[in-house]
């Protein structure tokens, strides 16, 4: 299939001050967790956006300074020749693949808590961060406004010696340009605050500085945030972020068109569940009006009739992305290409977003399990080697986010035969119903993308309405057999903070009921007052929560953890939940733990004073208390002993996803995705080690 | 003054196996953030251990395959031969010293996230952790514990290998060997599970694995929690631990014995505001009757009678220390050469904890700044070079931590005169009040340990009683001035979370109150009904809802945050203080900021829902809001100019502590330690560049 005439405005290239976009596909700043100190890490997963056909991939957040430090965060740095050493590696690699590198020139001013260096960092007034628990800036002087400045002349220097192209003067998510430019950060009373023109100053200096260090060798890019959503003290796009985009619009090449502050910033960086594709569009299009300059954006977007539209239209000229390339680092390609139904979609579940909040790990996405594998791992998402036991016919049982992912990439390996048994009608597993909770119908994308990858391959087959016992595996005829079956929620309300059941807990009983039994048995939910505990702290308690009030159950969500849902902190998705379940009178009750349930009735206790026990009318108790994997297959099979399974001609015997351990989706197809890429390794069971792109002593003694 | 006899016995050397401990000082396993990652950080920080006269030093944990993996957190590793490399160069240093090198062998079982490495950990039953938010282990069959067990053994053959003489089969804090001990994990009923000695047999299996593949080379040695106070379903002395310790006792050299589980670990690395020194030799001892082998143990021991009374009275025989070692590396040289009050004591405030707790950033120490700067900026905690400019006299104004402590270094680099002005009768600044809140005694240690070495150099004097103007500061005639002027808590309101003051807050007023009216001033409280602010979310809030409510007053307590003092959880004071304050009826109410205080009422509204307003009824509101420095003096002197303060003589004007930024007291500390180590460097205000221990790629490009 050709591509459709109406995207070729995608692969206009387009200049960007005295560089050229080879195309309309750009890469904004997003982290990946590896930062200048894992530069292999770094430089491979950028290229691999190249390869895949964005014109342009930038580092994450780039620190200038270690006044900048946003340790246990993970940033880009660019504090000294070494960093510089480190990241050219990712510019050398971006350049073989045409495409050019950004960097974004970061200081956190109020928000960089300095826990490695130790500084103190400074701002425009002195408030504490309203995002980073405990961290006071120093308000800035005159001399501290040139230092300041000087350190981003001295980055920017040190970006065009690494061979950047694209030199960003960063001043959205509430960092420091921001901070000046915003009455709530910027209380100051002198030139640098007051009147527009004044708490614009810092950064047009700043832009002006960089401009003259290195504007005539990189394109000068700047990252504006155009509306905070708070009223009168925010950033406001009329008041601020227009007028600041014609002041400076002559020393700009690049506008990178963004919302939010950083204390909500999933507000920009939408979970799917609160926010459609484009939600910034019409901002991004008011400062199309304003400047002369292209303009890039973000929106999650992962239709190219919508990123077509965005261009046509005069809201975009360059098409950013960051979650959207890391689900597909190939999406240009793609489209080049026509194979549109080709393209694995973004969900737009935040899972990647989550390890950068929780600072250290790398990120993971949920559908594309090889991101930031590209170079520890040797995993590119869209090459596939042919598997050296090819010559076997494999049975994975279980079509859920495991099973679907193997059995895709053990077809994408040349496997013989792959069939994918499943006992249900459709596959999916779990993420046949979770995308029928409130919001979250975009992670049926799982599903969607890896069903039609697998129809594509003919020598994967789907089996479906086909429920196994062991001895149906044994007699398949398969030589590698893969348990997929996924995991259940305890139905006796077992749970990892007591480790025991509850007294009552019986799900088989009508006023008690698991989250399967809502979603997909059809249970009916007795009476009109229901009590939710919630052991687990994800998505599962608050979901529920939300769709029994708004079927208009009295809802009481109990926990036994200090915050509800805390999970969903890191991928911005709490804050809306809140308010949503406060709109929806749902009753939060923390630090709370089911002691016994009997019919219209449940006691909780405090979890710091046994003792302290409540009573509620509750018609239904719902129990989000722990999962288990369902083992039984595989443990059945397991426990034949290699000699019998041989004797029945199976050489393998695996398990995978939730039915090993149960976890996130995003573990689950990784884990799929990692049996099936080493299944013809001495012992597949086993992931192979990885490059772990870390400093090694050379050993002194003999 | 000589070392007192009847300490000599801490200094006679015991047989641990196979090696020979040169005296009772041990430090045991504990995290400074360094890991096999930052191989040079991780041996010189254990390195000054040995030079300060510890006998043995150990690694953190040290995680034997990637399926224990703690990232976010830092944990050494022994995976490979790299590893080996790594943390050899630790080992090699120890041994300079004279003192020997131990390793924790660590499997975390349900408590290894594995955010990193992606694997999937194995446990004894599945259940998630409840310690690690959303990680779920799978259930370990036969093959899974031998693989595990065979684990360990290559782990050991590698520490063997890297040069450690002690290895530990680590099973305390809920790791998988106590996992596997403990009824609330081990649900088994095959012989791993049930009776003592099925739970028992994993560590036996393992102990003996492990002794039999690098006995002959290596001390071993097992940490063994003796009581996780939760009753039958926790590990517990009389049934589980002390028969433990018989069964294997000829298989194992050394016992280090502890407490507790790691969901509340902090019933081990006991904060001062809950517990004393020695909280756990009622469970060593226990252990010590039914041993052969040496005992060693922590106890936050920082006095050298209450460890030669452990000794004697047969509860210890190795003194262990965690937070005594990283307070003061040089304790036992202190105490060997008669110079108690030069020990700088551990005040017990888990501050290094948090750091391992948040995940990442180095572990710091409010009373030694040069904790873990020995590599990176090459800080010796008892080594001072003299200063370039010594021919100088400094004046410090403000005898808080920082001054206090900046005025101690400057001393000991060997200043002219360096003159400490203070406007209280006494040293100490904050320090001199907050050690009055509820259970925080033992931080006066800070003030207590300066006054004492200030009072000892001769050319540092205190001046008390004395506040100074600008004026004064230029007519001094030093020729340094160093401002440490502290900071204060706002009076009207201004916090982080909205950015502004609160209407009504004024605490010229009789019924609204900052912290130091109450602790410092003697203002009076008035009325019962008392409301607190918390914009902070550490330790004053509740410190302060807890001093009122002992007293009688009704306290409702309030903060924006979703949890009251979120940073007490990683200090692992917050169960506890949690506990207290609902003993003391203390009413919580989260995601609550003030909209207006009035007398006898303030109004709170919910922070997801503006229009949701909350009457209280408060004789008196308590504002713990935001702290600013106290800067008029600094900005006075500095607003002056160079030339102007040149001509006073004045050739350096610098600024420290709280004055610069409010931080905590370890920011404040090193601040004021880091600017007297570098009081020589070219500017003085800009910390040196340290070094960052991390790989760097060779530049292919010419």
């Amino acid at each position: 299939m050709a591509r459709d005439p109406k995207h070729d405005v995608l692969f206009e290239p387009i200049r960007i001050g005295p560089k050229t976009l080879r195309n309309r596909f750009y890469q904004v700043p997003h982290c990946n967790g590896a930062g200048s100190e894992k530069p292999n890490a770094q430089a491979w997963n950028r290229a691999m956006r190249a390869e895949g056909g964005w014109g342009a991939s930038c580092t994450e957040y780039c620190s200038i300074h270690p006044e900048s430090d946003d340790t246990m965060r993970i940033s880009a740095r660019l504090w000294d020749e070494d960093d510089v050493r480190n990241l050219s590696l990712m510019c050398d690699k971006l350049h073989e693949h045409g495409a050019l590198a950004g960097v974004e020139l970061w200081y956190g001013g109020a928000h960089a808590p300095c826990m490695e260096s130790r500084c103190v960092p400074r701002a425009p007034s002195q408030l504490p961060s309203d995002f980073e628990h405990l961290t006071y800036p120093k308000e800035m002087d005159k001399d501290d406004i040139r230092e300041v400045q000087g350190f981003y002349v001295a980055a920017a220097r040190r970006a065009r010696s690494a061979g950047f192209d694209i030199v960003y003067v960063y001043g959205s998510h509430s960092y420091l340009p921001q901070q000046f430019l915003t009455p709530f950060y910027n209380k100051r009373t002198d030139e640098y605050g007051g009147s527009f023109e004044n708490r614009a100053r810092f950064w047009r200096e700043t832009i002006e500085q960089v401009r003259e260090a290195v504007g005539d060798d990189c394109a000068i890019a700047v990252r504006i945030s155009t509306d905070m959503f708070m009223g009168e003290i925010g950033t406001q796009l009329e008041r601020d972020a227009l007028p600041f985009v014609e002041l400076v619009d002559n020393l700009v090449d690049l506008w990178d068109v963004n919302v939010s502050g950083i204390s909500e910033w999933g507000e920009d960086a939408t979970p799917s569940r609160f926010y459609e594709s484009g939600r910034q569009l019409p901002w991004q299009g008011r400062v199309k009006q304003v400047t002369k300059k292209p303009v890039v954006g973000v929106g999650r977007f992962t239709s190219a009739d919508v990123m077509a539209e965005a261009i046509r239209s005069g809201k975009l000229d360059i098409i950013g992305a960051c979650r959207p390339s890391i689900s597909d680092p190939f999406l240009p390609t793609k489209i080049s290409e026509g194979r549109y139904d080709d393209i694995r979609e973004c969900i737009g579940c935040n899972i990647c977003v989550s390890r950068w909040e929780i600072g250290g790990p790398p990120a993971v996405c949920t559908q594309n399990a090889t991101f930031m594998e590209e170079y520890r791992r040797g995993w590119h998402p869209e090459k596939f080697t042919k598997a050296e036991n090819a010559d076997n016919d494999v049975l994975v049982v279980g079509a859920g986010p495991a099973g679907m992912e193997c059995a895709m990439i053990l077809g994408k390996r040349g496997m013989r035969r792959v069939h994918l048994l499943e006992a249900e009608k459709e596959m999916g597993g779990i993420m046949r119903w979770i995308p029928l909770l409130p919001g979250l119908g975009e992670w049926a994308r799982v599903v969607n993308y890896r069903k039609i990858q697998i129809d594509k391959l003919k020598n994967v087959e789907l089996i479906p309405s086909t429920r196994a016992d062991a001895n149906a595996v044994l007699k398949y005829g398969a030589e590698i057999v893969v348990i997929a079956t996924g995991a259940y929620w305890a139905t006796n309300g077992l749970n990892g903070a007591t480790s025991e059941p509850i007294p009552g807990a019986d799900a088989s009983l009508p006023h008690v009921l698991t989250p399967e039994q809502i979603m997909v048995g059809g249970k009916e939910i007795p009476g009109e007052r229901v009590v939710i505990l919630d052991n687990d702290g994800y998505f599962m308690g608050v979901s529920l929560a939300e769709k029994l009030a708004t079927e208009g159950k009295q809802v009481t969500l109990l926990t036994h953890l200090g915050e509800v849902a805390p999970y969903m902190k890191f991928t911005l998705e709490l804050p809306n939940m809140l308010r949503k379940l406060h709109s929806l009178h749902v009753n939060i009750v923390t630090h709370a733990m089911l002691q016994s349930i009997e019919p219209g009735r449940a006691v909780s206790y405090h979890v710091f004073d046994p003792e302290h026990l409540t009573e509620w009318d509750a018609d239904a108790v719902v129990l989000i208390t722990q999962r288990r994997s369902n083992e039984a297959l595989y443990r059945e099979l397991k426990d034949l002993g290699t000699d019998a399974l041989r004797s029945e001609g199976i050489i393998g015997l695996y398990r995978i996803g939730d039915c090993l351990a149960p976890r996130m989706v995003a573990d689950c197809v990784f884990d799929g995705h990692r049996l099936a890429r080493e299944i013809d390794s001495p012992d597949p069971a086993v992931p192979k080690p990885f490059l772990r792109d870390r400093k090694v002593i050379e050993l002194l003694r003999a």
